[in-house]
């Protein structure tokens, strides 16, 4: 079912039981913790390929993937591309110009022209909720559906990266205690990063200002606090959510002068934290206002380190999805 | 001439005596019968090329294709990429700011410097009837034309793939009834097809609203109707054209409610046809205007087809535009 | 250190004790003749390569080229993307909105993001001079910066293949006169020319309206001039700058009719030239203003073997900042 360069690679990763079929990622929520598991497992064969000295890898060659995106994006576009790449398959950008409200209705016909065409991944990123889903019930079986951030839903890719950083720093996620810190409200990171770190066995502590904490929040089995400085003792890590400015409605969100001085993370705060608190952050960043240059270039941050993850854990949910249909097809073909 | 991998098929290919020199393709008009059914047979080589378990093919490994679009496309575009990297191609974008207005002697030079970086294919689309012939006298010899769609006047491959699909579907086009409805004037598809049906011997009405059927059309030998509930019964084949929106001089249209009660292909209408009426459109289709959803998912209805199709005829276009000098040079090569 | 193809190239390039390490191509300035002679000996190499007969070479194979743009480009971005590629390395390309304001800092930020994907070089435009030099202070020791255009400051490769054309049909740099003529205070491609030209021995003359050469153009040691008429009888080479209208201030400039009175170079001012004078320009040209037609497609125009030549200068820099890093890994990888 593989090429021979992964078949050996493959006996690494743990069989379990519960080989959940990955045909698409929608979203994290519901995936087991075996399947977590098992996608952080694979990332790991991934890191640094295509980099330096470590060859390009042939698990995709002759998939062709695209980056079907209705919202601006360039670096979660990037590294889908170059993960895409760095595993052998074509990838094509296909982006609506941002500005046109798109329609359910032509969305999916887009889509479906684009299936026509013989593509065999879209990696989609839209502003409405759930538009990967819809879109997975109306391509044929051989597509796969990979969503990259779907409105304030999910990003599911994002937030295996977290966990891939984190597992790679610290060792764990179980027992680990991680605080999200911010706009929790329209953060599909935010609800993504909660789903897995659940249930890979990490507790959850939400935090940021009352009007962005949505009440459902209380019922996902995670801690609820608007004061950043009480729980910083607390914390083996702190996912720094972005301020979406382009998100927030008018008089849901306190002053930027107001939010730095709450929820910011500097050099004061960081002497509260734990001195190896780990520090992530979607990004990008803005310097000064949910982190400051001190803190986001100091030991402690791990942002860049989630960005170099990334496109190994995009390389993992790259290969997982297509493992049951290019696999095969490429073994034929050899 | 030819890679090994393409020599096998080409004896599939029927020899004719009339084997024009297809060095550009500038438009169907004036094409013979033997070269379209050429470029047809061709492009039957080429389904499911690169999809599933079918390799890609080497025929253009080496050589570089730029899709040259001063209008907007993405859906013609991708398909052009795609059916290029599937022949082995490289493929670069070169798409001028779409909103300032392209004067000839720029566009020219714009080409001209693209084409002095060492390209052998321009795929080309611009609002100017013309465009690429124009373009086509002012290259060296050993670069290739393929018109992508230029104003009003003809979009060739788009029209070969509608000749595949129906040849596909029906088995033949000789003898064959095809109706193209809708907006005549302002339609480079309706051009290119109407070239090449009568060509390959099919009989075509026009059909739109008199205001959207110029005069000339007469001395095509087509039939003209304004009534499509008249044609519905003799027709073997409905090509409903793209309401074009931004064509539209404002005086020459009804409305949208009367386009769609006149012209638009419904359930009811689709009782009045032939059972057995193969439907196509260019797309993107405006759904509840020129064809209801209900229909153009429906058993009659080709439009995926067609996009599939697209593909192998664009590669099929490809491959016969470089057969004299891309193919001898990778023969040197190997 | 080097691909077998490379390797017997290799010996063609003439060793020098001062094999100046070019690990980014920030400029020209302070480059020795020696190692501006070593690029434009490597680019000879290149011509042509991976067009027509000549296969494309593997000296970058699995390296990765980002394209990082922060001002529009359309024929230097695709000269890089096409160079890239015909040495076999994976092009990406990262374009900022070109009308926000790109602040220093999330300039940083972005290409550092960038840099963690696992990227080996970036090749820059930004509208900062001097952003290339930040950005190589900033980055990885194996990732190389090449400039391609920052404000008014440096163009280098603009610049190379300026000399490279020079050299390939004049035979020579050393000892020729090249006159650069036109906006000289805001030309990037000015300023890299008169550092290589003087480098290798030519002598120069900048000529232009008196507000648009600034009072430092004569510290570098070069003529200045403001009446184009009296130097063409001793020009070998005439470098006609474009009018950037997108740069000029109110007032620093004659109207278009007086500039084309006063430096267009035309029929008649050709009749006043030698007869064998070079005549280049950075393009897109301004066909009746800084030339005109006949002259620019006349047979002193080098404006289209610049392109051409652009390509293989662009190989030349991709290989040699890569030679060190790039270059071992490859060879390990065999």
């Amino acid at each position: 079912m593989m090429s021979p360069v992964t078949e050996v690679a493959a006996h690494n990763v743990p069989r379990t039981d519960d080989r959940e079929s990955l045909h698409h990622l929608l979203g994290l929520e519901g995936l087991s913790a075996a399947t977590l598991t098992r996608l952080l497992d694979r990332a790991e064969e991934y890191v640094g390929v295509g980099v330096g000295d470590v060859p390009k890898r042939t698990e995709l060659q002759g998939c062709v993937v695209v980056n079907l995106f209705y919202e601006p994006s360039t670096r979660t576009r990037m590294s889908f591309a170059l993960a895409a790449r760095r595993l052998g398959a074509d990838v094509l950008d296909f982006s609506p110009a941002g500005s046109s409200t798109v329609k359910g209705e032509s969305f999916i016909d887009t889509a479906k022209n684009i299936e026509a065409m013989g593509v065999d991944v879209m990696v989609v990123r839209h502003a409405s909720p759930g538009a990967p889903h819809i879109l997975s019930r109306h391509l044929q079986p051989h597509v796969h559906v990979v969503n990259a951030g779907d409105g304030a839903h999910e990003h599911p890719t994002q937030a295996l990266l977290d966990l891939f950083t984190i597992r790679k720093r610290l060792g764990r996620i179980a027992g680990l205690t991680v605080g999200l810190v911010g706009d929790i409200a329209h953060s599909r990171v935010a609800r993504s990063n909660i789903h897995a770190l659940k249930t890979l066995g990490a507790s959850v502590i939400v935090c940021g200002p009352t009007t962005l904490i949505p009440r459902e929040v209380a019922q996902w089995g995670v801690e609820i606090t608007h004061n950043l400085d009480d729980i910083l003792p607390r914390c083996d890590v702190l996912n720094l959510l972005r301020i979406q400015f382009e998100r927030q409605r008018s008089g849901l969100f306190p002053s930027i002068r107001e939010y730095r001085l709450l929820f910011g993370m500097d050099g004061q705060r960081m002497r509260r934290a734990r001195p190896d608190v780990l520090l992530l952050a979607p990004g990008p960043i803005n310097r000064g206002v949910e982190i400051t240059s001190e803190v986001a270039d100091g030991p402690n941050s791990a942002i860049l380190d989630q960005v170099k993850y990334g496109l190994a854990v995009r390389m993992a949910v790259l290969t997982e999805v297509c493992r049951s249909t290019c696999g095969s097809r490429h073994q034929q073909r050899r």
